[in-house]
């Protein structure tokens, strides 16, 4: 990708960031050799070299788009970032404050004082200042509802009080309306008084007089349709509209689906009360699709990558508890065997590949329902034809990869029925796998949470104490 | 979410996808009845009943949106899904194979012959078939190339020799262009004789006469501005550009940085030669991240839901397999120790604990390291700040654990020594899990792999045996 500018490609970000740090580089050097004192007599030479770097910094930083000094600002180690942070014009904090990951953002708002807040705050527009309040101190919070005029101190108040995953947390107010009873020489008059329509208008919001959603009318149409016909007449009247309520994630596939680039926000009574648009909706798959990927991985939010040590340790000490606890009942489960272990030692090596394979097994199932019930394309009717499925996987997997390390087993220990029992260990496990591997996300939706959360440690937890389980007591019933 | 239809909300999705299966159920019944002959002379109210289910079904699926009956097809069984296809209008094949999910997709074409493939294919743009193109027999494409005109063959053919997830691939030649020295008004004549623009237009592109982009002309400024203005002097010439060599994932983070709905696509002389729309980006990173979440869990490839078992043993037995080895060497690093295993059994017990909480950690490291490395905003220099952060979350979050396991350890076996070599190893392991963490996915990067496929393996597979290698090592030293 290549910006062009007066026909001359300039900087990608990734170009940006390097030059960044370059200068941030030389600046370094400059000040530690003020620091080592090994300049002393150079010291109005050493600030001139040093204000010429920061200086060509900024003006670096002036030409770049917000949310590609956020991207910077995010690459950089704390010191850095502040220092970066403090050369960025002042009227442009608001909107790199938008565009930051949320632990950057926090950062920087903590390297901040209420007026600067304040002052960053009333560039942006109501629905960007909800995107920010809550990680605003309270008493800037307060100061900013007191500067609004009363309808954006109400817009204000409802945006904060949405969720952040609603349709309600992502629209913005930026919609532009009209009537269905004038032409559409009459509205393109209105727009060109207007004199700018807001970012990603692909259609205006027909309502009649109070305010109900009649249609929406295509800039398209607009454009290519006589300037004397009545709107009523050429408006579309099938209509994505969506309710504040709604989850994003439900909008997120409509947009997806339907092509959307921007779809009207109606209350109760089918008012129009704002608008939802493709960037905010692409923003927020992103993110959704990041945390998907942290949580997974048991980080409890997004990290920032120079957070400290301390920090850190709180983000992920969590999921290492749980993980603790459950490979603690696994430890428990062998512990009941011990006896046939100090009689058959071969069973303490081969055990972890029982239970290894299963939690492999178990999370590729979970994977495909995980992904099928987000689609909402999976009914109980469906549910026992994909259980016989899962099954009959899991059982041909487990015959395959268990007579093979049957023969292993055969061949390490010379001991053809300790490779008998491993082979049907490890297909009873599979096949345990896929039963819980349905089940859980399944079970995890009916109780009202996030299947894509906590099935895969269950999954595991389930097919480590159930694999030791199974191997060491076929062994201990049928070996010793 | 709702569809407001002349101000009558009519079905979501999922309430179609749930009224064609109480239809397919009905239906059903119907058929089994026939089936069991247990109404033989009811045979014309049956064959007549059974037909208005069908003549239902068709009438709900006209009203759907193609992506809407792709949607309901993928929650489909087989039978059932290609019984819903055949009543789909042949005019609406082609779009509603382009809106199907691969797995889903291949097995529609499956079901249909070269000539109705050809007529699906020919209601398609050249870049959708272009998309199509690697499901299709090579004889239809071989006579889809002879149907088309000079201009359409050679954009088929560029467009199918690009890869699938570059610009190329992705783009379209949807494209309205204008010339720079005319007035607003006379392109304002040309898009009326036009009639229709394409889906996602926001802007046209301004070029010379050889096709050379000049800058684009946003929709609003020809709604908002003077008729009368030369296009020059209004179009914007900051434009971000793209080129079809570029990577998908580099254009998808543009649009989503700068929220672009279109950008132009030029070639190495920058001429105009397509166009790349938000819509197709954002099923780009759909799938994408679809596809990473299918690859963690080691599914090679989306899987149908209501695919054959054999099927879906092709498809995740690779995973298996992999897993199997690596569960193999950490058996054998057990086995080194089966000795120390007979004299003190309650190593058996603890050794999972310790390896597990490696796996875990290390993967909670790969995690962040992979998502810096994907926004590009790690670099070399930075490594060595992160290696030290990470050793030091590792080595505090190993004591903590440790600490809590030792005394755990302790009050089991009773063996204050056990306590201390558990704490330890675990200490140790969660060291080499944060090395390890940092290190493979730089290094896959440096080899020109994608770090986020594979990393977590490796990690497991090195955390397990380098877990089970410290403990009973130390154990070893230490204990007996």
């Amino acid at each position: 990708m290549t910006v062009v500018q007066e026909n001359k490609s300039h900087e990608s970000v990734q170009e940006s960031l390097q030059h960044v740090q370059a200068l941030l580089h030389k600046q370094q050097i400059v000040e530690s050799l003020v620091h080592k004192q090994e300049m002393p007599k150079h010291d109005l030479v050493q600030s001139l070299v040093h204000k010429q770097h920061l200086a060509e910094l900024q003006k670096l930083l002036d030409t770049l788009h917000p949310a590609d000094v956020a991207y910077i600002l995010e690459a950089l180690p704390l010191d850095q970032r502040l220092l970066v942070w403090d050369l960025v014009k002042a009227e442009r904090d608001g909107e790199i404050l938008l565009e930051a990951s949320d632990a950057v953002r926090e950062s920087l708002i903590k390297s901040m004082d209420s007026e600067e807040l304040l002052a960053a705050a009333e560039t942006l527009d109501t629905d960007e200042i909800a995107d920010l309040a809550p990680d605003l101190p309270r008493d800037v919070i307060e100061e900013l509802l007191q500067t609004l005029d009363a309808q954006n101190r109400a817009r204000l108040q409802s945006a904060m009080s949405y969720e952040e995953d609603t349709v309600g947390g992502l629209m913005d107010y930026d919609m532009v309306s009209v009537r269905e009873d004038v032409t559409l020489e009459v509205a393109l008059l209105y727009l060109r008084h207007l004199g700018e329509l807001p970012n990603q208008t692909d259609k205006l919001f027909v309502v009649d007089s109070q305010d109900h959603l009649k249609g929406v009318l295509p800039l398209k149409r607009m454009l290519t349709l006589d300037p004397g016909t009545i709107i009523r007449d050429v408006m579309v009247e099938d209509v994505v509209v969506f309710h504040p309520q709604d989850e994003g994630r439900t909008a997120a596939q409509a947009f997806e689906r339907y092509d959307l680039v921007t779809a009207p926000v109606v209350d109760g009574n089918s008012r129009l009360i704002g608008r939802l648009a493709i960037d905010v909706v692409m923003d927020y798959v992103r993110e959704e699709s990041e945390a998907e990927k942290l949580g997974l991985a048991g980080l409890r939010e997004e990290e920032d990558l120079f957070a400290s040590v301390w920090k850190s340790v709180q983000n992920r000490w969590a999921w290492l508890a749980v993980n603790l606890i459950t490979a603690l009942i696994a430890s428990r489960v062998i512990g009941l065997f011990e006896g046939s272990i100090q009689k058959l030692v071969a069973l303490a090596a081969l055990m972890p590949i029982v239970a290894g394979i299963g939690g492999n097994s178990g999370n590729q199932t979970t994977t495909m329902i995980v992904r099928a019930l987000a689609l909402g394309q999976l009914r109980a009717s469906g549910m026992r034809k994909l259980l016989r499925k899962e099954l009959g996987v899991a059982g041909l997997n487990g015959l395959l990869w268990g007579s093979v390390m049957g023969v292993i087993a055969y061949l390490l220990y010379k001991n053809i029925y300790l490779g008998l029992v491993i082979t049907g260990a490890m297909t009873l496990n599979l096949m345990l796998a896929a039963v819980m591997g349905v089940l859980i996300p399944l079970a995890m939706m009916k109780l009202g949470r996030d299947p894509a959360v906590g099935s895969s440690v269950m999954i595991t937890a389930i097919t480590d104490s159930g694999g030791f389980f199974i191997f060491l007591g076929l062994a201990t019933l049928f070996l010793l």
